[in-house]
């Protein structure tokens, strides 16, 4: 069985820990936990969701997979010992330790990015470098058992490559399909460099809402 | 306002709810609401995860969007007359109705598809057509003031072109740099046509597992 710890916490971003997840779980013998300090419901980051923490950390000392996905709650937690302990723990017995957008904050925060290229939500990249790590502008980043990856949508990219890790090729491309993950966006604005400077500006506009 | 619900139930797949969620929640102005029959948690179709509904159908009877999730759960809500009525009546009232993934079957089940072309999950296709649709192949069907889209994955992309419409084209563009979709997979597996017989095969053979 491979035993994938998913973290929660008030404030994560919704689709940073549900990409992975709807790709994860349906590795055969793959079996997903949705962990956070406490087991209940966390709000996501604009609190109108919880997702349900069905484990606390006490219940989970060890896991094949640890995945840490982003959201504002990680502003808090970079600075939760707790939170960053069990990372740490956790990650001296996993196979492979993984981040979501600014999932990469609390890595980097628990200490395990000194040194280490890592993918972040693009505008966490400077943030990032404060623990450490050398910020990289790929999508997927894969040094040694620590793949890191870009914001929010690029944790569905990120577990493809892990399944194909924990599995084979062919079983990350027969849950490619089963996901029809064969994506086509209207737009051409995904990543800062494509989005050019209207996009962004409108981006900060909404956020100042 | 744009008052945006979505259904759950349980059986649902996760990321055929979260998808759209995670881009339509950024457009200024707008509210998601999480609506099941009753409030409360539904259990995603491998049982794995609890997202929680805020509303019931009761409180909400009105919207300007209705978004309906797939899942294996939609098998048992096809002939769930509360959940069709529910449908209906939100329908008569909506700017726009729109599905992912097997959502379809139960716009289909509402008799909103009669004579209508639609999109669903590739393994679904068959099962459409018995409710009068016309099954296309094609990641987002957008006729008049319906929307439906392909398997899973594909309410990113659905959304985002709702987001346009909702608000404006730059609106949809910022919020594809906000979640950072520029989706890169692995692999080009994730079409019936893309993947091939050898990893539909390896599907079925995980399915059966």
């Amino acid at each position: 069985m491979t035993d994938i710890a998913l973290l929660l916490f008030d404030g994560v971003t919704a689709l940073d820990a549900i990409g992975p997840y709807e790709v994860l779980w349906r590795i055969p013998g793959a079996r997903v936990r949705f962990v956070a300090a406490e087991p209940g419901p966390c709000r996501t980051d604009n609190g109108l969701l919880q997702l349900v923490a069905t484990t606390g950390f006490a219940d989970v000392t060890a896991a094949d997979v640890l995945v840490v996905p982003g959201g504002f709650g990680t502003r808090r937690l970079v600075d939760d010992e707790p939170t960053l302990r069990w990372i740490r723990d956790l990650h001296a017995k996993t196979m492979w330790t993984t981040s979501v957008c600014t999932g990469a904050l609390l890595l980097g925060a628990a200490g395990l990015l000194d040194g280490r290229d890592a993918a972040t939500h693009w505008r966490a990249r400077e943030l990032l470098a404060k623990y450490g790590a050398r910020p990289v502008d790929d999508r997927v980043v894969e040094r040694g058992r620590l793949i890191t990856c870009a914001g929010v949508s690029a944790g569905i990219d990120m577990a493809l490559t892990l399944a194909a890790r924990l599995a084979d090729e062919m079983t990350a491309r027969a849950i490619q399909l089963a996901i029809e993950y064969d994506p086509q966006p209207p737009y051409d604005s995904g990543s800062l460099a494509s989005a050019g400077p209207a996009v962004l500006e409108r981006l900060e506009e909404m956020t100042r809402q």
